[in-house]
């Protein structure tokens, strides 16, 4: 019956995320923002559930991670330190004609003529280096001495409080510093939706590993970053790895594989591991002269680890589980005619609304049961996210509602509720309807949604 | 036996914050960024666990608030019309002298004199107004026509978005909208460890209401406000609500009432709820032309709802739980001399770590024990938090170290374990120790910490 077609193109979902209240153009009203998006009420529950399932899996799941929230405007020194002042540009150029700026890099010169300018074909003037931190000033006075800049990577975070967790967690590599938070790049292009933005989010871990165990660990962190879009329903066979070439590697890497998905667009990066070596602690050291490295018993050094980053796009996590999850099918309507189905098969962690309880119709004594049946589920704690009561409109318009969303399960309140003291539940992907007596509901819900 | 003298002052509570991971100076190992700061892998949990049960309180467990996440940068239009270009400021004056720059209303003349220099007592030159948005450039030209400001706070990006949320689902006033997240104010003056800082993290809500109705919700806020500070463990007697004098108000509002907590230092701000009117939704109506109201079927009118704004600090909250839990007690030690205790009594839903398991020794029949335990309570799920395993040092020293991280339950695995297949509990507060069989830990754990 499900055809799980791939009919899926970026506008079909743009569409729904605006209609449904998952994401919006960000001052729409003022006419937008380039590629500046807010989260809608839907897709505010959904980016939280994406981090707090990361945050679970990667921090509270395990022995060798802890986590850190450091701050977006750091001392400018971290980022002369680590490179970014210099080497964290794209070539820019202009249009001599419409003015217009381009990435050089990614425009392409037609039988290998000379590029000139995608929009009004004028020629383009000389490339620059263009550098993607954006730039603010601290303080009163705005002067080259206060300077700060917004941080293109929480990753600089991790290392400059590297000897502060070591020392207060008695930890000692093998073992890890999770964080999430917004970073900033100035893009010169930007596009496909939340794909690529200038102000976006990151889920970012540093994984210090003796020196020589690193390419080990590499692997591990690949597998491990693979495993958790698997885990919550991504389609296997529409991720891949793909190891970076060496002119393609960033300033600090010696080996970085990307985890891809494939979007209506075309492949996609959503997820990075980079063998960042000792490249940073190093860098750190050198500039503000505190040693950054443990002691190892063993050896009896103090060793600077070598470092594994598994590195997350919030927003392109987003991008892939509704991508993935956006299902069109031929499904019988009330009628017993079939109709055309549209839902999304987001994984019950993720669904922002986990239980909807709709009663048959607007019935005074179905409303009341309905709403201590809804009342029941919510405050029962057996579902950490958001319990939706909808009286409105014909069943068939509530769940196909429902299903749009994402929504697992429907509890449905009917005549017979009335006397049976029973209500009953349907699945979103099978359709599936059981009668459960509600007396045993908020248990069945719990099971259904693990 | 408790004394809880409220012998703290803010140099002990940075220095067991520093010590124990929970807030680090951000850039620490470049001589900081002024006023910035990190949170360390304690800090983290307990900045999430706030966010978690402030976002449980307000929007999980209510059916009249909506969630939202917008960005931080916004056209530049939404703070013309918010009034924030033209009103966001502070008087600023600059010593003749030194240079050194002042909030020209912070200062105090002595005996009804001028007011000097409070640094080297020079001379202060001409007051100006220092509007406090961060600026910086969207794109790859710094010119005027690309400034957008960071967020100084969240609530426009509720604002823009309400006709998007009204329609999306299906809301009327009365309603809210609630998000968290950072924003940034450029201040002149900061300080107070993580009290006043440039960069922090709000948790707002805008609550629309019919006209009218607005002083009655104005109040109801106020109430629930204080009492989500309560419920989570803090003591009344060191809240108080304070009413704006009319001089003190914003532009933007008609009444505004803080939460203030006893600080160290005094009295300080830590919520305000603002009635803010229409006053908002209308600027941004005759700034953008697009309507933001909603449609009141028993009058048939178009109206334009007033907002009520409950405006909490995340890093106010972390501060006011950290200054209310931080606690010294006489208790008598493993010998049964009295000793110093210092403990963080807070709130279980706050402790970053749930509980602590500590195998009495390093004895290997205990630690393979104590290991399976651990991984039995942070396997159960039984724990929305961090479930620790320590193993160094004297028992003794293992709980005073839990004691002043928070940590509401140690289990502790002894030799006796092995043969009763029992462990002992003990509570942070009382100190109570119970036997408790390895069986029936999990459910007792989940018991003890609600």
């Amino acid at each position: 019956m499900s055809t799980n077609s791939r009919s899926l193109d970026l506008e079909k979902l743009v569409s729904l995320c605006k209609r449904r209240g998952f994401i919006f153009q960000s001052s729409e009203i003022y006419g937008g923002l380039a590629s500046t998006w807010d989260y809608g009420p839907l897709g505010a529950e959904l980016k939280r559930n994406v981090k707090e399932s990361w945050w679970r899996t990667m921090v509270l799941g395990r022995d060798d991670m802890v986590g850190l929230d450091s701050a977006i405007m750091m001392h400018p020194d971290v980022w002369r330190a680590s490179g970014h002042v210099d080497n964290f540009t794209d070539p820019l150029v202009e249009c001599t004609v419409c003015h217009k700026r381009w990435r050089e890099d990614q425009l392409e010169g037609e039988n290998g003529a000379e590029p000139v300018c995608p929009d009004c074909d004028g020629k383009l003037g000389a490339s620059r280096m263009f550098n993607l931190m954006f730039k603010t000033f601290m303080g009163p006075v705005e002067e080259e001495a206060n300077v700060v800049y917004l941080r293109p990577e929480t990753a600089q975070g991790i290392f400059v409080n590297f000897s502060n967790v070591v020392t207060t967690t008695r930890r000692r590599p093998p073992f890890g510093i999770a964080q999430i938070g917004k970073a900033f790049r100035n893009e010169i292009t930007t596009g496909n939706f939340i794909y690529r933005t200038r102000e976006f989010e990151m889920m970012e871990i540093e994984f210090f590993v003796p020196p020589g165990e690193d390419e080990e660990w590499h692997q591990r962190w690949v597998d491990e970053s693979l495993r958790w879009y698997t885990d919550l329903g991504v389609a296997q066979e529409r991720l891949r790895v793909r190891a970076h070439d060496s002119d393609e590697l960033a300033h600090y890497s010696k080996a970085t594989s990307d985890i891809e998905y494939q979007f209506p667009w075309g492949w996609g990066e959503i997820q990075g591991t980079a063998n960042r070596t000792d490249f940073d602690l190093k860098a750190h050291t050198e500039n503000s002269h505190e040693s950054l490295s443990y002691f190892d018993e063993e050896s009896s050094e103090h060793i600077v680890p070598y470092v594994i980053e598994p590195s997350f796009g919030v927003d392109r996590a987003i991008m892939t589980f509704l991508a993935d999850a956006y299902t069109e099918e031929e499904a019988p309507a009330a009628s017993g005619k079939m109709e055309k189905r549209v839902l999304l098969k987001l994984h019950p962690a993720l669904a922002p609304v986990k239980v909807a309880v709709l009663p048959l119709s607007r019935n005074e004594k179905l409303v009341p049961l309905a709403q201590e049946v809804h009342d029941a589920i919510r405050s029962s704690g057996a579902v950490g996210g958001l319990v939706q009561y909808d009286d409105a409109q014909s069943i068939g318009r509530r769940y196909r509602r429902q299903d749009e969303i994402g929504t697992p399960l429907c509890v449905t309140v009917d005549f017979d509720s009335l006397d049976d003291k029973a209500v009953t539940i349907r699945q979103r992907d099978s359709m599936a309807q059981e009668r459960v007596p509600i007396s045993g509901l908020v248990d069945q819900v719990r099971k259904l949604l693990i």
